[in-house]
């Protein structure tokens, strides 16, 4: 199988027997998806309302039994005390655990994400064969300190500092941090801060015991808009003494450990949001079904249907892209593996050669989680915005998952970013391909309709047009500003946006696509219309961004040539009916009373 | 001047001069605001936290305050204790009140909305004697009981029920009505209820006195999202005696005195969506040139620029469409006034006459609300999830504006509903210029380049296009369809879409006209910006509505006619270039600390 390496997607034809799809899961997975979803079932979601009363210790305690469970270490080699699965496991551990309340679902991200990984990915053997069992089991919790009141996006701008002690055995740690996902209960803090006048921070691992709290304090939990019932406080340090031997990695590697964590943090995030999302559009459906008004069941608006169509469309996405993305880390990581280079080798280069898809997924899933609790609650109308119903909860909690891990602003700029890093150094050919479709305005387009009745065929082109109106932009954005193109802001994204559209387009294309294959068009027709009703969404956001990136660049000839080669590459044969689309999706989730895709 | 009436503006060129925009305040007008806007800064701003502590109270008292004031009956006239002022100071009382709570807008709007209005509007000379100078002294509250469990957006099918006592002179109320707004303080309800089998409920004035309930209960205050210190109850009638004088209108014409006492309410809840918007606005510019990042105040990356002149610009569009339709209100009730009606009949059909623009201005300025709140939320970062900044209560709040009086659902379909309406009845003629528009389609067009070098003719002349993008696809929707087309709810939604952005983009450009004449281009370049931006944004939704209406309901030559059309008619003639339009705007509001347009 051809691999496709990080970015590729954009200048590669991707085959849909590449790509992963959950209908995949191995029978241990889906015993593990089964034992996830009992959990969250009995233990959590008849739990509801106590999440929405700051039951800040029924959070603990749930982890705790996450932990007795297993599900604190589905990735981690077992020699650390982790179940040693396989990436696809983590994720789809992560998908289910977070259905019921963002509360949990935070936890559980910052525990096994920002709080576990920088350890194993970073950490030396002694550190790893200390921290990872008591991490995997649940018998101490992880923490990750790195935002400070004056260091959000700017993470490396912390004034944390971190002062030899005069003996040389201790750093010590002063300073102060926020928003520290489970401070209120964690005893493993990953604490970065500053040694002497280093350009770039220094990760630590604290060992916290509330007995000796080693000048440790905490501010009050904070007052959130939603996940009310995760533990959010500030930390204090004063003097407070690490062990040299404690320390992350190298000196002034911390940012590193900081960014890299966070790639890791960003799919998973992506995973989080979507049983979420699954049992929002459930609910919903269930709702519509049985509201009646105007003497007949909501359901049956066109309104009403829309929306359910809609939300489905982008949850079916969102799962596409991030199952294929994780399986294409674990395939990457397993290569590695097989090649002779440790789990942490690997793993560390998996999470970062996949870091843009990763940041691509965190943005879709988490637009896509407040969109689809969003529309809940208008499904629901007056009761939508009543605390007696489970939509206004979720859509308190999917609003900060557009935040946390990166705003989405960072992520989008950092998709952008990170690609073009990657063309300069040589790991991926962006000006070849964008050279080709820059000559290839000029030429004179073929009239020819190609025979597309093959299933989603016209699609597939589509697709291969969408990657060339991208390299067209991205490649003009270039060679007009240069490195200077971070300064407009404004075109980074609209072509991230592009950039997001087209992964995810790509993914649910071909996950119907793999889908009919390994069943048929037939049992395949819904997740094909919600492929086809993507695609066409895609398509108005990239036209529409486009434009605004060429009349912003260009002028004269050029840009009248540009927006042809633009229109050339978003213009469909057949003109494409989301209206009915929409209508024969609605249907199948209206008739199954549940998101059952 | 030539007046252009409801729905009229689909079909007619609209000068600028015929639009009232807020520039035009009268020296009464002005103070009237300054006064407002002192309370509430005095009043109200400084006690959000307790808004957000669910203090009952403090909206309570904060009402009577009001009242004392005079702000609670502006347009009454001063026979019934108002003031007698115009409805546009209806509204710029309206819209000032409710800046810093939703919780005590919600109060004042349903107070002197829906609880006072219907005893307006239809209520015996002496019922309104006796109940408006309580009403409009804030000596009484009003309350408004028309919603039921089973009956939400389908008003009429409430099960409450009016009974004529055995002696005639009471009838008795019973029933259950739910998400009833000041319900804990309320003293004047109206209720509807339906009478023997009649096929419409009928309206009732209900004198409560907490001492003598008369078979009224109350349920507990609700938990809601947002709002929280507004109240709302449920309200429950057993034998509840009426005197038969305070029936209101005749028997059977409550769902009447429901749908039109909407239409006020409608249009002020726009205004009401204003300055809250622009508070939020103000203070997401304020902090975003406090927050330093990367060495640099966030204001000046451009993903923080582009936000905040799209916020600025759904603002400025929602202020210049509100205030432009109250105008039209005012100018109609006086016109009929000096025709010799009375105040109640000028007002009742004025209301009924703009409704159509009333449900357009409420769909619009909710949207934007919620809008400009969540991207506050994004730019105050990790700050803008935290109760200790203002963003998150304001985005709380404004979710119920796209919920209550009629949810966006229903008034988005209202407006082509009400349209058609018009249609047929003959009050307006939609057929001719939609012929004239389908006979244009088979012309070859003309490809002279106008000339443009006039202030906003470009703009003026895509108005006139897009007014005939409507027209083509309404006049196919109600060819292919007839009365079936409500059947077609998405159709009808798309066809809404289209609807909503020609108003409001036209209101901006006339608005920006007409504050270029009446200064200059360079004090008007700001809302010049604005609202071309905002035209840009219209454009693509017209273009992406107006292809999926084709799709759906033309095939084969005719569907390529009018794709062929609806490209024509979307069409710039100097392409646009909204990224630079964005730093412009944004520019000016950074420089200015504020949204002071």
């Amino acid at each position: 199988m051809k691999v496709i390496k990080g970015g590729e997607f954009l200048i590669k034809e991707v085959s849909s027997d590449s790509v992963y799809i959950t209908e995949e899961f191995t029978e241990e997975q889906k015993m593990m998806k089964e034992a996830v979803v009992d959990f969250i079932d009995r233990e959590v979601w008849p739990n509801k309302e106590r999440f929405e009363n700051k039951d800040y210790a029924l959070t603990e305690q749930i982890m705790r039994q996450a932990g007795e469970m297993g599900f604190l270490g589905i990735s981690i080699p077992e020699e650390y005390g982790g179940l040693g699965m396989g990436f696809v496991s983590t994720m789809l551990v992560t998908d289910y655990i977070s259905a019921a309340t963002g509360s949990v679902g935070t936890a559980y991200g910052a525990h096994t994400g920002i709080g576990t990984m920088p350890i194993f990915l970073y950490g030396t053997e002694e550190q790893r064969k200390k921290y990872l069992p008591q991490l995997t089991s649940g018998t101490k919790f992880g923490a990750y300190c790195l935002t400070e009141p004056g260091a959000g996006s700017d993470a490396n701008s912390g004034k944390t500092t971190a002062k030899l002690s005069e003996d040389g055995k201790h750093y010590l740690i002063n300073g102060q941090k926020m928003w520290i996902s489970n401070a209120g209960f964690a005893e493993i803090f990953i604490v970065f801060a500053r040694i002497e006048d280093d350009k770039n921070i220094t990760g630590f691992i604290l060992d916290y015991d509330k007995n000796n709290p080693n000048g440790v304090t905490f501010g009050e939990e904070e007052n959130k808009l939603g996940i009310i019932s995760s533990s959010t406080r500030q930390v204090f340090f004063n003097d407070t003494k690490i062990p040299v031997e404690n320390m992350l990695s190298e000196r002034g590697k911390g940012f590193k450990i900081a960014l890299n964590s966070l790639n890791v943090g960003r799919i998973k995030l992506a995973a989080a949001c979507l049983d979420a999302g699954r049992r929002v559009i459930t609910e919903s459906v269930k709702y519509a079904n049985e509201r009646v008004q105007f003497k007949t069941p909501i359901a049956q608006f066109g309104a009403i249907q829309a929306k359910i169509a809609d939300m489905s469309t982008r949850l079916f996405v969102s799962d596409a892209g991030s199952y294929r993305a994780a399986k294409d880390i674990q395939n990457y990581i397993d290569d590695l593996l097989s090649k002779g280079k440790s789990h942490q080798e690997a793993e560390l280069e998996a999470f970062s050669e996949y870091a843009i898809e990763a940041a691509i997924l965190k943005v879709y899933a988490s637009e896509m989680s407040q969109y689809v609790t969003d529309e809940g609650i208008q499904i629901f109308g007056g009761m939508g915005f009543s605390k007696e119903t489970p939509m206004e909860s979720a859509w308190r909690d999917a609003r900060i998952t557009r935040i946390y891990e990166g705003t989405n602003e960072i992520n989008r700029m950092l998709t952008v970013g990170m690609l073009l890093k990657k063309a300069m150094s040589g790991s991926i050919d962006l000006l070849t391909p964008a050279m080709a479709v820059g000559n290839s305005l000029m030429e004179i387009p073929s009239f020819d309709i190609p025979d597309y009745s093959e299933r989603l065929s016209e699609e597939k082109e589509m697709l291969a047009k969408l990657k060339k109106a991208f390299l067209m932009i991205a490649g003009k954005a270039v060679q007009s500003f240069g490195m200077d193109l971070e300064n407009h802001q404004q075109l980074v994204m609209a072509a991230a946006e592009v950039m997001i559209e087209i992964y995810m387009a790509e993914s649910a294309i071909l996950k119907a696509d793999k889908l009919a294959q390994m069943t048929s068009d037939k049992e395949a027709s819904g997740q094909i219309l919600m492929a086809k009703l993507n695609l066409y969404k895609a398509v108005n956001v990239i036209s529409e961004k486009g434009k605004e990136a060429i009349a912003y660049f260009a002028d004269g000839d050029e840009e009248r040539m540009m927006l042809m080669g633009l229109k050339r590459f978003t213009k469909y044969a057949n003109s494409p009916n989301p209206i009915k689309w929409r209508k024969e999706i609605a249907a199948m989730v209206i008739e199954a009373n549940c998101y059952c895709f």
